[in-house]
């Protein structure tokens, strides 16, 4: 996926002469100008930071277990690493950022059951939903644990987005201009994962993440045919479409002018954006209820005194369908205010 | 709602001479022979078998808290009757069958804020989710907190499934003949509780739940237009949809034959199906963990010793979607499945 790679990536050659222009962002100073991606330019400010102050960190060392007293204040964690077990005392807290759960399984099978249909799992390798378990054996609620964010890439190239994305009932269901993690969610959650890309000879690009073409035909006719569409869905779909595509309009789904053409020139192709061939990335939203200073809380809306959490093992701010970055503002935004929060708890006790 | 009244009701005469013809199940001895509803028979039924018994009922009684000891078991509950606390040990364990929390605004808006917007909670006065409260914060686990159950009776009287049903795009979405409850829940869930049924002069009859006319006109044209919808997207559906009606068929969702005719007598409706106007009947379906012998589980799926559930507080059969009389199922079957284990578990510890 673009936006979550742990690698940084050689900047991208456009390949496409005729991909549609789109105007950039005004350029101001706290946006980073960095090539593509502003991830690995992020995680090298955030570890330089970490590396100048005295922070001790451990790596390869595994939270087994919370310590809480009598009244649930929590004290420290039990700690493993190689084989070695020790215990921690928590001055301040105990802050919980260990990510979702999109690598266990058994709970997504619990929860959110057609990710399992996703062929990617966009994660790293801690997002077994082990801290978010820690969490909840301490007494912390959960929200949300069946959203998901789910991504279905097929606005790369940009051009594609002319293209127009349609139903197992030859219907269209979304602006295809949108957000890809909006495509993905509205096609797998609402239309069961079975999904075709729809264009004309002059729309068509090989797309960056797909690669099957599900259908191909003179007309319209033999795509719908050749998808085992309902006979006339996918005809009367492009005819509604074309007639207000000749006006560069889309009153129906509100595209973008920037994206309207009439789907006119033959060969016509159908893009296989079915969870069975195309590429749907999948992490989960739903973790620990947290207040607004990251202090978890229990299912009466009381803080657990010494527990914190920021980032994907919480419920944040995105599980209300997923946005490019939201994890950003879960993860450093929150995960300051926790920081910051049990450092003043720390502070306070002394 | 027809299926959940807490009063027997006078059995209906059929006001309407050409509502549509559906085969009756085959009457087998096991299906009580009551006018119209079997619930209040069940009811009867139930209360009958518990006054016969020796078993003590308490009404006007709340349970305030749990009691367990160290190592989680269950021991008992604080008990509050007008006002005068006590505690009652409990010999095989606690069982709790409590209702769902519909009525609970706080627990609605946390997991499933869309119930807001339904015109009616089907409920006990029970069903404020205390119940489930009481198992979380005993150690239980909670599933699919989201899931909700949402009717739209459009079905009655049955002519009526004649029309179809379309969102705000001017689209069908589903076969206007199912379950009320799948329509209710697409409707809302999945189109923003912003559907209309389109009738013709043939279907028109008043519906029984429903009131609104949202347009009327004497062509498609001008009921797409006095709804707002999209230039010609109802007309094209309507289209695609009679083409089929012809032969008797509707390929797109399948609609039984028997509810299939061309929407073409004018004057032509638009009865009005949104959240706004129409029955929106709602429960929720998420609840308490447990494993099929009413156990209730904790986040590690271990059962807690000496508590069950059974019920809507409970995560039961119907969280994927709901169908009349699952809640039978979960009430009855599954409340005597726990009813059992907390018997024999009472047998075994003495």
């Amino acid at each position: 996926m673009p936006h979550e790679p742990h690698e940084p990536q050689v900047p991208r050659v456009p390949r496409v002469p005729h991909v549609c222009q789109v105007p950039h962002a005004p350029q101001v100073p706290h946006v980073p100008q960095v090539p593509h991606q502003a991830g690995p330019l992020l995680m090298k400010v955030l570890c330089s930071a970490v590396e100048a102050s005295s922070t001790h960190v451990e790596t390869n060392t595994r939270a087994r277990a919370l310590y809480r007293d009598a009244k649930g204040e929590i004290l420290g964690a039990a700690l493993e690493s190689f084989g070695e077990e020790r215990r921690v005392r928590a001055r301040g807290g105990v802050i919980l950022t260990t990510g979702g759960f999109v690598l266990n399984d058994e709970m997504l099978t619990r929860h959110a059951p057609l990710a399992h249909r996703c062929s990617l799992r966009v994660a790293a390798t801690g997002d077994d939903g082990s801290g978010i378990r820690l969490g909840i054996a301490a007494g912390g609620d959960t929200l949300h644990m069946d959203a998901l964010s789910v991504s279905l890439p097929i606005t790369q190239p940009w051009g594609l987005k002319r293209g127009i994305l349609v139903n197992r009932h030859g219907q269209r269901f979304i602006n295809e201009d949108t957000y890809y993690g909006r495509l993905g969610e509205s096609a797998l959650l609402q239309h069961g994962g079975q999904a075709w890309l729809i264009v004309d000879h002059e729309i068509f690009e090989q797309p960056e993440y797909m690669e099957q073409i599900a259908a191909a035909g003179e007309t319209i006719a033999e795509i719908e045919q050749e998808l085992s569409l309902p006979e006339g869905s996918l005809q009367s779909t492009v005819t509604v479409y074309n007639r207000h595509a000749q006006e560069g309009e889309d009153p129906i789904f509100k595209k973008s002018s920037d994206y309207i053409k009439p789907i006119a020139r033959p060969p016509f192709g159908a893009i296989d954006c079915t969870t069975e061939e195309a590429l749907y990335a999948v992490f989960t939203l739903g973790g620990l209820r947290t207040d607004p200073t990251g202090h978890v809380l229990d299912p009466e809306g009381q803080p657990i005194p010494g527990l914190y959490a920021a980032g994907r093992s919480t419920s944040g701010l995105s599980v209300g369908g997923y946005s490019s970055g939201l994890s950003l503002g879960d993860g450093t935004f929150f995960g300051r205010r926790a920081g910051r929060a049990a450092a003043a708890r720390s502070t306070s006790k002394s």
